[in-house]
C-alpha cells in the first residue's frame, strides 16, 4: 500500500507534465510562426487537448487497451468504467490507479495531434484540422497504440518502443508529412525554387517552448516507467536529459559548421530531436549510448530540416524532422544498441505504423480536400487566419510589419 | 512512517502547483487587459502573493484554523507554532506535517484577491487596492473559511466545498462584484449604452495562463484531498481535467452557435469555469458527472459574461462569470449530483458567503471611497496606469498603438 | 525500500524543478534587458543548460564528489558509472539512486554560469562566453564544490551552505562582479559620471522569470534536504516561501521611501534577493528567522544596485546584487542566528570561496580579454548582438524603437 501510494503519486506528477506540454507545443508552435496566424494555432492547440481527453474518454482508452483481442482493432466501449477490482489498490501491479491510468495515457493521445498542427501552420483550415484531429486523436492513435501498448500483435513480436518515439512521435510525425505534402507550401514560402526563410515571430516564446516541454519529458519518459521504481525512473531522467544536451549541441555545432551561423532554432529543434530519439529506450540505454543516440538525432535535424526544404515540403515548425525522422531513428536504435531487441522487429514496428499513419491520415485529408477543401484562400493566407476565422488579433497593441 | 512521507511529498508538490497558479493568474490578467497597464497589474499580482503569504502567517491561518471554537469567529494568534505535537509525523492523521498544511492553505488564500484583481484592472488606484488585499486575506478569507473548512458552523451543518468553489472562488467573485459596481466600468467600455470590446493586448500570454491554471488545479484540487489516497487523488484529478475539457468545449461550441465565431477568450474562459465548477465536489463526483458539471459551466460562462455587459458590468476578465457564477453552480451541483449532500445545504452556504463577502467587501471598498477614493483619474486611466503609478513602461522597445 | 522510493521520487521532482530555473533564468534575462540581444541571451542560457550537463557528465560529477581525497582538488574521472553498489536501493543512505544524484547536481551546476550571463549582457562576445562558461561550470564550480558538499577541508571545520547561498550564488556572483569590471558598462549607461536607467523590453517575460524561479526554489531547497524528511523538507519549503515573500516587501517598501516609486523591478529581485538569502540555512531556521533574514536581504538589494551603480559597474539585471550579496549575507546569517555555526568560520568559507572565484575568473576573463577579446564592437552594441552573432531577430514582426 505504501509502494503504491508513492507509484501513484509518481504517475500524477508525470500526468501533469505531460499536460503542460501542450503549453510547450503551442509556444513553440507559435514563436516559430507569424503573428498573424496565433490566435488561429493557439485555438487549435487548445481544441486538441480539450477534445483529445474528452475521446479519449468516450472511446479511446477502451479502444488503446481492450484487454483479450485479436491483435489488430479492440472495440469501442464508451466510458472509463474501472474493471471491477480496477479501483482497488493493486491495480497494474501496484502501479497507479485506474484512474491515474486513464489520465496519463489520455495526455499522451492529444499530442499525436499537436505534432500535426505545427506542420500544417499557417494555412490550414481550422474546420478540416478540428475534424481530422477528432478521427486521429479519436481513432487512428488509439487503435495503432493497441498494436503494442494494448498487447497487440506488434507486442507480442517483440517490438519494443518505451515511451513513444514511434507509438506517439511518428505517429504524429506521419500525419505532418501527409498533411504537409497535401496541404502545399505557404505562399512566399518558394521562390524560383528556392526555400526562403519565413522567421517565427516571438523567439523567447519558442524558447519558453522548448524547455516547458523538456521538463514535460520528465513526465513522459519517466512516468513510461509505470511506477515509481527508482533504478529505471532515475535512469531514464539522466538517459532523456543527456540525450536532449547531446543533441541541442551537436545540432548546434552542426549548423554552425554548415551555415556558419549561431542559429537558436537549429539548437532548439536539436534538443526536440535528442528527446524524440531517446524516447524509445530511455530505460534500457547507458548513459553514453543516450548520449551517442541523441548527438546522432542533433545531426539528423540539421540534415532533415534541409532536406524537406529541398524536396519543397513546408513544415514551419520542423516537425517532420524532429519528431519523424527522429522517432524513426530512436526506434531503431533500440535495435542498434541494445542487444535484447532485433533491428528487425524494430524496422518492421517503424514501417507497420507508417503503413497505418500514412494510409489513415491520406485518406481523411484527401477526401476533406476533395470535398470542403482544406487549406484558406489566398486572401486569407496572406491577410492571417486571426481575423478570418477568429476576428481577432494576438497583439492588438503592437505595431507590426505586414507579410 | 513511509506513508506519511509519501502524503507530505504530494501535498508539498499541490503546494507548489497551487503557488504557480499565481503566474497564471497574473498572464491571464495582463493578456486580457491592454499593455498600458501591465506593470501595475503585474505589481498588483506580486504584491498578492507576498502580502498574502507573511499576512497568513501573521494572523491568517490561525484565524481560519482555530481549533476548538465559537464556529463563527476565531481568534487572532501571531505566527505558526506548532501545537505541541504538531511536528510530530502523525500531524492531521499522517496526512502531512505542520508546515506543509501552513504552506498549502497559505498559497490558497492569496487567492482570493488574485480574483478581485482581474475584475478591477485597469482603472483602480494602486493603494486602496493594497489596502483592500490586506484586509480581504489577512482578515475576510480567514473567517469566512473557518466557518466551513476551520470547523465552524456551516462544517457542523453538513456543507460541502471540497476545494473551495466557494470557499476560494465565490469569496473572491463576492468581492469583485462588489468592487466592479462600486468603481464603474472602464472609460470607453459603454457607448451609447453598448458595451465595446476592449481587446486584450497579448493572447498568447492570456492562453499561458490559462494553460498555467490548469496545471495549478492539479493541486488545488488534487491536494485538496489532503492525503496521497490513491483512488481519491486520481479521481479527483480525472474529474478535474474532463470537467475543464467540458467547459472548454461546450463554451466554445455555444459561443460560435451565438456569435458565429471560433472566440479563443470564451473557450479558455469555459476551461476555467469548468474548472472551478467541479471544485467543489471532485473528490466525490463519477467522470460522467464531473462532465456534466463542467460543461454546464460552458454555458453558463457565456450566458454570464453577455448578462454581465447587459446590466452594465465592466469585467476585463470575465471573473465574475468565472469564480462567482460559476463557483456558486459547482457547490450547488453537489447538492444536486451526490445523494448524501443536501441542496438546501448548499444553498444555505453559498448564502451566508455571499452575504460576509458583499457586507465586508461593500464596507471596505465603499469607505475607501468616500475617503481616499479607489478610482484614478481619467487623465490617468486614458494614459495608463504603468507610467502614472510606477513609472515604468512594460514593453519600452515596442511601438504601440494608443487606445 | 518504500521510503527509498518516496525520497527518490522527491528528489526526481525536484531535479525537474531546478531545470526549470533555467527557464525562469533566461526569462528574467531577457526581459531586463533590450529586444535587440533577446536571441543572444537565450542562445548562451541554452548553451549553459545544455554543455553545463555534458561537462557534469564528462568531469564536474567526479570532481565534485570525489569521495576520499585531500580536501582541496579531486581527481578528473570522466563518465558516472556508479561505484559498485551505487545502483543498489539504498545509495545516499536510501535518499536517492546514482542517476538522480547525478542529475540533480548536474542541474545546479549550470545555474553557476547563468548568474554571469545576466551581469554581463548585452555587450559580451559569444565565443568568449562560451568558452568561460566550459571552464567555470566544468572546472571551478565542481572543485570549489569539492570543498564542502564533497566532503573537502571546508566541511571538515564546520562551514555551513545548506544548498548553496555561497557554493551555488556568490560563486556565480563573484564572477560576475570580474567579469562585469573587465567588460565596462554598456554603452549609453554612464553619461557624465551618472547612472542611465536602460529600461528592460519585456517586463511581463520578466515578472514570469521570477515566478518561475521561485518555483524552480521548491526544488532548489527542497531537495537539498537530500531526501523527503517531512519535517526538513516541510520546514525548508516555509522558510523558503516566507524568505522569498519578505524579501519582496521589505525591498518595494525601501525603494519606494527611497525613490518614491512603486519599482516592479526592485520588488522582483528583492523577492530573488530573499531566496538567495535564505538558500544558506534553509532547513535549520525557525520561520521568524527566515522571515528576518528575508527582509534583510530586500534592503541589501536596493542598497546594492545604488551602490553598483554609484561605482560604475553596469549589471544590467542586477545578479551581484541578488546572488553575491544576498549569498554573502546567508550565508552569514546562518553563523548570526544558530547556535550551533560559528560566524567566524562563515566568513572563513565566504572568503575562501570568493578567493577561488575571483581569481580563477579574473584570470579566464583577463586572458581572453588581452587575447581574443571579450567585448563586441560598437557597432555590433548598438545594433544589437542578435543580428551580428545569430543573424537572427527575436520578434520579427513587431515594428520596434531604435535604442
Amino acid at each position: 500500500m505504501e509502494l503504491f501510494t508513492t507509484n501513484n503519486v509518481w504517475m500524477m506528477i508525470c500526468t501533469a507534465l505531460v499536460f503542460f506540454m501542450h503549453a510547450g507545443f503551442a509556444f513553440l508552435e507559435i514563436g516559430l510562426t507569424r503573428q498573424k496566424n496565433t490566435i488561429n494555432i493557439l485555438f487549435k492547440n487548445i481544441f486538441i487537448i480539450t477534445v483529445g481527453l474528452l475521446l479519449y474518454y468516450l472511446i479511446g482508452f477502451n479502444l488503446m487497451y481492450p484487454g483479450e483481442f485479436n491483435g489488430y482493432l479492440g472495440s469501442i466501449v464508451p466510458g472509463i468504467t474501472p474493471p471491477e477490482n480496477g479501483m482497488t489498490p493493486m491495480y497494474a501491479n501496484g502501479g497507479y490507479t485506474w484512474w491515474t491510468d486513464f489520465l496519463f495515457q489520455g495526455m499522451f493521445a492529444a499530442t499525436a495531434a499537436t505534432i500535426v498542427s505545427g506542420a500544417v501552420a499557417e494555412r490550414i483550415k481550422i474546420g478540416p484540422f478540428m475534424l481530422f484531429t477528432i478521427l486521429y486523436v479519436g481513432l487512428i492513435y488509439p487503435v495503432a497504440g493497441s498494436w503494442k501498448w494494448g498487447g497487440g500483435f506488434l507486442d507480442d513480436m517483440g517490438f519494443y518502443d518505451f515511451a513513444g518515439s514511434t507509438l506517439v512521435h511518428s505517429v504524429g510525425g506521419w500525419a505532418a508529412l501527409v498533411a504537409v505534402w497535401l496541404l502545399g507550401p505557404r505562399i512566399g514560402k518558394f521562390k524560383d525554387g528556392k526555400p526562403q526563410a519565413i522567421p517565427g515571430h516571438n523567439i523567447p516564446l519558442a524558447t519558453a517552448g522548448v524547455l516547458i516541454l523538456w521538463l514535460g519529458w520528465f513526465g513522459f519518459n519517466g512516468g513510461s516507467v509505470l511506477s515509481a521504481d527508482p533504478e529505471l525512473t532515475s535512469l531514464t531522467l539522466v538517459n532523456t536529459c543527456l540525450a536532449a544536451a547531446a543533441g541541442g549541441v551537436v545540432a548546434m555545432i552542426t549548423s554552425t559548421i554548415m551555415y556558419k551561423n549561431l542559429d537558436l532554432t537549429m539548437f532548439l529543434n536539436g534538443i526536440l530531436g535528442g528527446l524524440v530519439g531517446i524516447t524509445a529506450g530511455a530505460d534500457i540505454m547507458s548513459p553514453e549510448t543516450a548520449i551517442l543516440i541523441g548527438g546522432f538525432a542533433g545531426i539528423l535535424i540539421v540534415l532533415a530540416v534541409a532536406f524537406i526544404d529541398k524536396i519543397h515540403l513546408d513544415d514551419p515548425v520542423g516537425a517532420i524532422a524532429v519528431h519523424l525522422i527522429c522517432g524513426i531513428w530512436g526506434t531503431l536504435a533500440v535495435g542498434v544498441f541494445s542487444s535484447e531487441h532485433s533491428f528487425l522487429t524494430q524496422l518492421i514496428g517503424v514501417l507497420c505504423y507508417g503503413a497505418i499513419c500514412v494510409a489513415s491520415s491520406f485518406v481523411i485529408f484527401f477526401v476533406m480536400k476533395k470535398t470542403i477543401g482544406i487549406r484558406v484562400s489566398e486572401k486569407e493566407e496572406l491577410e492571417g487566419l486571426d481575423v478570418h476565422e477568429h476576428g481577432m488579433d494576438a497583439y492588438p497593441d503592437f505595431r507590426l510589419n505586414e507579410h
